[in-house]
């Protein structure tokens, strides 16, 4: 991938302003709807089962999280999924905390099963856990770091069919044998809640606009690294970093994306 | 409307800190707190309905916002409207999305039909759904400038017995046959999330201390466009913006007004 | 309490990381999963019924917050806070709004009665309305100041067998006869939605990792308003308040404390 691909990308972006359809957890709405927002895409958060289907039919991408799952949002959950599975518009899940309890293990079970997503996104643990779950392997590491995620990454979008990013210090990108690699980023972002939301909703918006789930999944997490490196060099703290990052997301240029990034495409 | 007015209506709001109720979005709850808070009034969110009822009857207003509905919410708005109706305070009505599905408009259908709100506000295109709905008109368009939906503002008006603010680079604020407008705003204002929702969330507190709905509307309109080109000229971004924003909502004074408004009353 | 004792428990939280489960309310969700973070400690909020009880039990305390209750959070708590019980981590109950709606006051009732928490924090007239419900006294003020709740909170420890926090311009914590002194904290704090909250998310982290309660509710208040106070003298209003605040616990120093704390311990 060259810097270019990436920055025609966003702009067509924030010429289409995609409508990105979000059934997310309650900590992070604000959030990634503010991050979305700011690079020019267009979110809407509906989450009632009466109306998931009739918003999944205005959007081009649906993004599922289940950071603050119940039961009812799962069975709207589910019914967005199989809306956007007919519609073929892509559809981002990120399994928030799948491993951690079996309530959640078993939600995305149910959405892999039913409506598999277009591309998974998780930090390493979640998505060594969805891998568990789905092809009954063993090996489940809280603190795994991205690089030993990798063969559940590639085990997970054999099966699934989808591409699987898995974001930490290095951000993996799968699809099947292709890997991209992502070396950008701030060590102060795991101290800011929401930014593993906000890098899934930002792939809901690549998505939407590059037909490569692959490429729109490498895309969306090079952009959060570099807006990242650049709010974290700009920040004292975990509190400006937010605002800084919102604010380099909205601004961010041609330039600083040839000047950072820091990507490895097959 | 002179400056005068608009700055005696935040006196008595600082004075008074009127409680505000709001069963608002999950998105937005946060920001439209703080919004409240820092321009000097008490927010409460409560959406139980084992408890609505006897928290209407300590607030001064009653805001209802339908952005993240389920059907559960909707007994809780219809309970708690009718006994802000009894208690007669006012409510403040932001029909969020109306329009966009069949739920939302039929839960706007249902809160007009039932205890019909004291103010409306709401962009061009959900006014106009709100109006095409309730009078069974034609022709929403979600890209719509507000002057497009003032016929559907004075109809809706007239039929409802309500003021309805539309807002947009210009904000209409209409009542029968009265119409006010306010120029002030931002461009950078649409690029923020729950802006509008905290425009309806101030109209809260101005119609809590102002007797006349229509200048609480007009007034609540004139200070979010007032604060927001202050904020905007400061910020580089949307993050900042948000910040800024609360700063000034905090700190505005009489001056500020006089020599930014840009307001034409009837 | 010295300076050194303070710092510790804030030294332990950052390289111990203890996972702290709130079950809290939809405006400060956010606003205190980035506190935790920002002092060190690792959030998780989660409410749904069939996985609290696995959360609790990876969980190092839990903090239940009544702010946007309803029925089916109500029987969540119930459940975390059995096991939270049974495993013996500390609960810090923070009891919004009791004494506003019968609803709240019955659910703090019931909270107290099956699975009383480890520490209580609220504001003076909270800390009086649990008081009454809990030992059926008179005189809820809504406007109270924290010495005015004084003898609530000690028969209110007394009767409970917990720690009782007073939040106010003053902090009060109090067990049984012990009572402890914070005078530390700034003017812009009650403009600012969820410090009350996020006072109550501290307290647990500082409980996850202190063996006295008592300690660890004084700790956390009055890392609250020394952060409060640094975070104010450099904040024009209550938006840059937030960040502020955030980067001030992110970043604080042995000296900071040394330097402001204002505390008198029994």
């Amino acid at each position: 991938m060259s810097t270019s691909d990436l920055w025609q990308d966003l702009e067509r972006i924030r010429e289409r302003a995609p409508l990105v359809h979000n059934i997310t957890n309650f900590v992070v709405m604000n959030t990634t709807a503010n991050a979305l927002l700011a690079i020019g895409a267009s979110p809407v958060m509906a989450h009632a089962i009466e109306e998931v289907e009739e918003m999944v039919n205005m959007a081009q991408a649906l993004v599922i999280n289940i950071g603050t799952l119940s039961a009812d949002w799962i069975d709207s959950m589910m019914t967005a999924a199989r809306a956007a599975r007919k519609k073929a518009i892509p559809i981002v899940l990120d399994p928030v905390g799948c491993g951690a309890t079996r309530f959640r293990t078993a939600a995305v079970e149910k959405l892999l099963q039913e409506s598999p997503p277009t591309i998974i996104r998780g930090n390493a643990s979640e998505i060594m856990a969805v891998n568990q779950t789905w092809n009954n392997t063993k090996g489940v590491d809280s603190t795994a770091r991205s690089e030993q995620a990798l063969s559940s990454a590639q085990a997970l979008s054999r099966s699934c069919q989808c591409v699987v990013t898995v974001s930490g210090a290095v951000d993996l990108i799968v699809q099947d044998n292709s890997i991209a690699r992502v070396w950008n980023g701030h060590p102060m972002m795991p101290r800011v809640t929401g930014l593993g939301c906000t890098a899934t909703a930002i792939t809901g918006a690549f998505a939407a606009i590059n037909a490569s789930p692959f490429q729109a999944a490498a895309h969306a997490m090079a952009l959060m690294g570099i807006a990242g490196e650049i709010a974290g060099e700009r920040s004292p703290g975990p509190g400006s970093f937010q605002i800084n990052f919102l604010d380099v997301l909205h601004a961010i240029q041609e330039s600083d994306i040839r000047q950072r990034l820091k990507m490895e495409m097959p």
